[in-house]
């Protein structure tokens, strides 16, 4: 699964509050709620017209945020954020949103995403005599506009993210306005809802539910939307193009209670395992799913082909960033970290084990091992993303081609890598039916990159060299 | 649910290792298995025979312990304990183990479940002179065996139960023995696996699963079980009377890859929906269970009937003790903490809500209120345990009688005051087939008390009074 | 120096208040001025007549009270203590004041000395069931005072005293009595004085200067003082013996700016260089003390001699519990820690370096080398106190007997091993004149036993083997 | 005295090491030494030859550093840094060193002084699109080095400091390069010395003493010092004027044991206190002077009058960042924060209190008025500086022009304020001598601003509205 490579993965979340006087509060419940996207660090920047305010803290927003600290950000506007793990990340220095103040104003940006220009475009500056804060590639933005010489905020916005290639989700902000803007592919998700009067921005739409918010509308590809005195406006940045959303949003990463694309992931979820079922049916006593993100698809497979839904596998919830890892010894004597298999469950039966995806290939090696030596008499791996074949350079940082084990290896031979009694992806069509979008074409309005390596965007020379890269929001 | 009164609630986790050169490790992870028993506090007493050592933190077992702390507990023996809220707690004097050091020897002291005569056995003791550290009822044990005149330890244990009345699984460590004892009716779990040639003890048999461990057999109702050594022996300090386990330990307390008294907790669940699917049809679109402890039961359900499950509402996982609460107003205005419906799934359709008990009602209003405010046509409440119409004293605190919805309303007048459009619970017969008991009679095996009011041990004034209450673990 | 051995110095200070509304603020700055007792923990309790608060921390008296801490402890009375160091010490649990609390009452503790015969009754008492909380000699006495028969707590009181033997200062409160008492002979410092309508207790009378109240009179060898509804009663619990106050208190350890006995030390001091100036005269350039107990007395020598006082050293202000150590390789290359020669005024001179005491010897010999290697041309050494030939068992534990050099080596081999050019001691006379008392005899007000071996009380074995002892306050 | 503006104070400490390979650990001892410049944060950037590590915390040297966190500094050159308060201060992040990472190289920066045109230049960098990371005067420099054309990193130091006015001790450091520059006036002291073969830099040769380093010499007015593998070199960025050591560097704010400009500090003081006695005796009992900074000069008028020098009053030295202020009630009742008299010492006493300056005059009164209170019959103010009747734009804010109560009153008249008996001040001229300077002209090696109003270089527009000023290192 996807999860196996958490360590690596470079998402983030967002959430934006216009004309709320409670904005710091909303962003801090809206953050919440966005959790699962990032747990290493959180942040909220809010503006009261006349200044910026900023509090920034480690770990989960329960704890980068203690009581009395959230009532210190006054204002009617805020940007937030939260931040996932990245190797070597350089601490709060690193956490977002980034604030740049000076004599005059001051600037919060935020940023979900992986802009794949970003060390060229920093190294031009720097030549320049531009001095950098961060290792994050959000910062790029921030000097960019600084440097436009176009008067208005909008134009200096709109400037420097010509300059920019890459899968994006900015929310930028100064004392008076609020400015989000989405890549010209659509890559990374953000909606637009309404609380009241005030306005809304987030990641997912989860977080509009948990705030009490409707839902109004996705920002567009190449679109960028300001809030100010005069309400909300948009424009368009860039030529518009077909949206290509990252599909591992849908198969793993996005709440079950969020629609992405008005499309909701639980639902999507299920008909991927239905899907599934109908491509890869199995004879077996009992469906189980990996969990978290592998439930929904699991739940599917069982109702398509009415094999009963168990509890095969739990995960403990509270491995957290302070877990004492076991020593080589004690996990060799059995010991479990974050899932175990019900052995009442699964003992003497035939198992369908429903993943999300298959990336190096450990994991899922791990858990069908873990399932015999339960007492699985069969194991039937059903996975409901098609093969991961290229990397991936939007966010989802599935790490170089060589250790994608689907980029190396035949559905045969990975099955007899992981001992598992069968193996099946869903296709790419499946998979696209079960999201519910049309057939595979460019319009489909999904990247499949990883899975094709049909990339949405030119890739650079030092985007394809990781272990150089600077970390990104 | 059950949960809404989670801050009376007094369950606690134990596990104790005997024989294993990482025994503190060992309990480490033990004990992180058990952490929904309780997430106040987590401690480890280690014995290397010749003294025993103690680490105890507030918070979860992961904030407890940090690295490098655990590796200061050498020894092969060790006890462990986690510690559910307690109101007006005390902080880590209450957490547990105590350790109670003499100039002579030393007394490790962990507990779960709750000792209705402990006020009582207090009053004298501090008349007689004696000094308590902690409020906690565990406490008093320690006392008893101090002051007990008996040479050898395992009768000052005898002699010191013999005084105690109540619902409890202890487990006591001195520098060269560990002993482990449950109450007369075998109230609170307490299994016994085997690691190797090493034995663990725990309240749940998840833990086993998690450390590598494999499942021996219960502590009998009035069993001593002595580890030295000798070896493991037993000695029964009570007459042998029938078992009579807490029935919440099935419906909603432990971990659904649990086996109590060798029964599943998760196919017990799942079969509890299917017979109060059978007892309670009706005719929905989808069902939905409150997560986490109704899922199962939601999904036993669904596959009785055919109605599809859905997720119908999601739980923020990461809502801890540091959660700054949304204001009134901001609560007002729609701001959820802990679950959220998916609009996407419950709206136009007609819901199936499984719960697993009602308490005073306020959390089921709020839930049937969110399904419909999110656009659910109707919801029908089903509960997967029967009405609970008396308090309990044996560790599962459910507050006085006059709080207790079902003690004083209808089923009829309960569905009016929580909105739902219909409402049943599980009969008592119905409950104990799920679990796999037979019919009701005092044989079958579970403590019915807070269902029928007939409390297996005698009720003292001071039990009557919780706001007097000491504490317990 | 007597500070070479701080590590195992056993100093305590008390402070306490009786009929003040803001009791506990006033304990807070009483305290600091007692800091220089004690820095590795501090506590206070208040009563408010129905119910005692308590709160304590490690380290100096601002780091244990934060901001908004203190505010919580509201009460007319209350007790508090600085904690000094102890090896091996058990950390929070060890600092005082002790509170004991039972069903139907509390009782807190706060002790400065040393009790002899605690390990005795301390078996005893086990041996009988009692439990105990803590390491500390202190505790001795709430289980005595528990223990006791007698109705009135001041018969209880004095009915635990007589059962106990050393050196003390104790403070001890209920809801509502606060009661004082000090030991036999007297050994440690305790002061009453006015605040107002208010009384307050201190080990020092700095304290009364810095809270703003007046001195009142010394609390009497064998006396009980009990503040109560009825104000201020008087008992003695033994019989009259002459004062035996701890010499090492004028030398050393109280504040300049205290009176002991109504003699101001920073005069007594004074005065001890003056004397010594008399008894041990010498050509030489400039006079210089050892900060910062030492100035006092350098000053004294230097006015004597109208030998210019100069600041030959330096003591850096900040080193503290969190200080990180040099490694042996950089103090060889003369990284200094703590204090540091003045070149400028050294170097070329010969210089009079005037200390309070010689214990092992070592520090002197470092300091008399560093003056040297800044240039002194000669280094004459002058102790204000006399040879110290043995141990002391009240408090300040000045060690074993074999690690006191002054037992072990005449005047001459001490200079050698130190590398001095002359080196004096005051005379126990000189001593007792200095401070301002009547020549040597059993009458003469102060303990000499570090000096003479003349211990005022039994000594018990369990005392003579320092290695097995309990800590103290 | 000075010491009552200490929190608009700007001083801090500056420490380097080059060519050891403990430099970290060299620098923590040194800067320890330094703390009391500054005791508001504490840093230190190493460079191992290719990269640059650094560690900042708030607080004392020792609590900025814990142990393990100086370990992970490796490498043989480093610089650090102790900072003073400042009103508004904005944490960690202006902490010094400051920090600068490029794709290509590194820069540290760390300095003690007053940058009088950082407005006006910052301004006009943020205008060409700099974005700065601090609102320290620091950053300055750094982005002018950046931003310079030049190759030669000499270079670019010499063009960013010939655009800089102000008073300044700098040290830079990139991976293989150590720069020290001192302003063209000198008007902050800075030295060099040895260790070994390593070279040491400090603002204060008390640090030289404390690592056990050798006086080399002054860094001269205008002189960049540059340290790499050709070891060490000097140049001039500016004509060489004579150097304005800052007066107030002997008269309060260094170390006694540091010697400026080859002068003992100590020394210079005791001289100070001696031409004050000579310039202004009176008939006396006592001399007693404010701790800590008065003591020498009041020992020199003590020796010079033959008037004893006595503990009038005393510091209490544990009063710190989290001292908890007392009430104004309590204040009123008598309570002393920091100061308290000796009242055993000064009761019935003539006294002359010799205080370092006067800026405010409302810690004098409180002094004269506390010594009264504690029985005093007279209270004689000597002070061992002029009278400073102009604001300091260089490092020592002594704020503005309107609040210095010797710019806008007669001496009789502060006399009759402080409710003094008598009150003098030392000439400048007495100064001067005292200092061991000849009589008083632009050559006479110090700046006098701020009791002539004669400034030694330009003073803008915005140095002059402190309010709105950045802060400073």
């Amino acid at each position: 699964m996807l999860g196996e490579i958490k360590g690596l993965n470079e998402e983030c979340g967002v959430f934006a509050v216009w004309g709320h006087k409670d904005a710091a509060q909303i962003t801090y419940y809206g953050l919440h709620s966005l959790q699962h996207r990032g747990q290493e660090g959180a942040g909220i920047v809010v503006s009261d017209g006349d200044q910026l305010s900023i509090h920034k803290g480690l770990g989960l927003v329960t704890e980068a945020f203690k009581e009395g600290e959230l009532d210190q950000l006054n204002g009617n506007a805020s940007i937030g954020h939260v931040r996932y793990a990245t190797a070597g990340g350089g601490g709060l220095n690193n956490c977002q949103p980034l604030l740049f103040r000076s004599q005059t104003d001051s600037l919060a940006v935020a940023h979900n995403g992986n802009i794949v220009n970003a060390n060229g475009v920093k190294h031009q500056l720097e030549n320049q005599g531009s001095i950098f804060q961060s290792t994050s590639d959000t910062e790029v933005l921030a000097h960019l506009i600084k440097r436009s010489v176009y008067p208005r905020l909008e134009d200096k916005m709109t400037n420097a993210l010509s300059m920019l290639k890459g899968a994006y989700a900015f929310a930028v902000m100064t004392e008076d306005k609020l400015m989000v803007a989405q890549d010209p592919n659509g890559l990374r998700p953000l909606s637009i809802g309404r609380l009241g009067d005030a306005y809304v921005v987030a990641s997912e739409t989860c977080a509009f539910d948990v705030v009490g918010a409707e839902y109004e509308r996705e920002v567009q590809p190449g679109e960028i939307i300001t809030f100010d005195e005069n309400g909300m406006h948009s424009e368009l940045f860039s030529n518009a193009a077909p949206r290509r959303l990252c599909s591992m949003e849908y198969v793993y990463f996005s709440r079950p209670d969020s629609n992405l694309d008005q499309i909701n992931v639980h639902t999507a979820r299920k008909n991927l395992g239905k899907q599934l079922a109908e491509e890869s049916p199995v004879e077996a006593d009992i469906v189980t799913g990996v969990p978290d993100s592998s439930i929904s698809a699991a739940i599917g497979y069982a109702e398509q082909t009415g094999i009963p839904y168990e509890l095969g596998m739990i995960k403990n919830r509270y491995v957290g960033r302070t877990f004492i890892q076991p020593s080589q010894e004690l996990r060799e004597q059995g010991v479990k970290m974050k899932l175990s298999p019900v052995r009442g469950v699964v003992e003497g039966k035939r198992v369908v084990m429903v993943d999300d995806s298959i990336v190096r290939g450990t994991t899922s090696r791990r858990i069908v091992g873990m399932l015999k030596d339960a007492g699985a008499l069969e194991v039937h791996v059903r996975i409901s993303s098609p093969p991961i074949t290229h990397p991936c350079f939007y966010g989802i940082d599935t790490s170089t081609k060589s250790e994608l084990i689907a980029a190396n290896h035949t559905t045969e031979e990975m099955r007899e890598k992981m001992g598992a009694d069968s193996l099946s992806f869903i296709s790419i069509d499946g998979m696209l039916k079960g999201i519910g979008r049309k057939h595979y074409d460019s319009n489909c309005g999904q990247c499949l990159a990883c899975f094709t390596g049909n990339y949405p965007t030119e890739i650079y020379q030092d985007t394809l060299h990781p272990h150089d890269k600077i970390t990104n929001g």
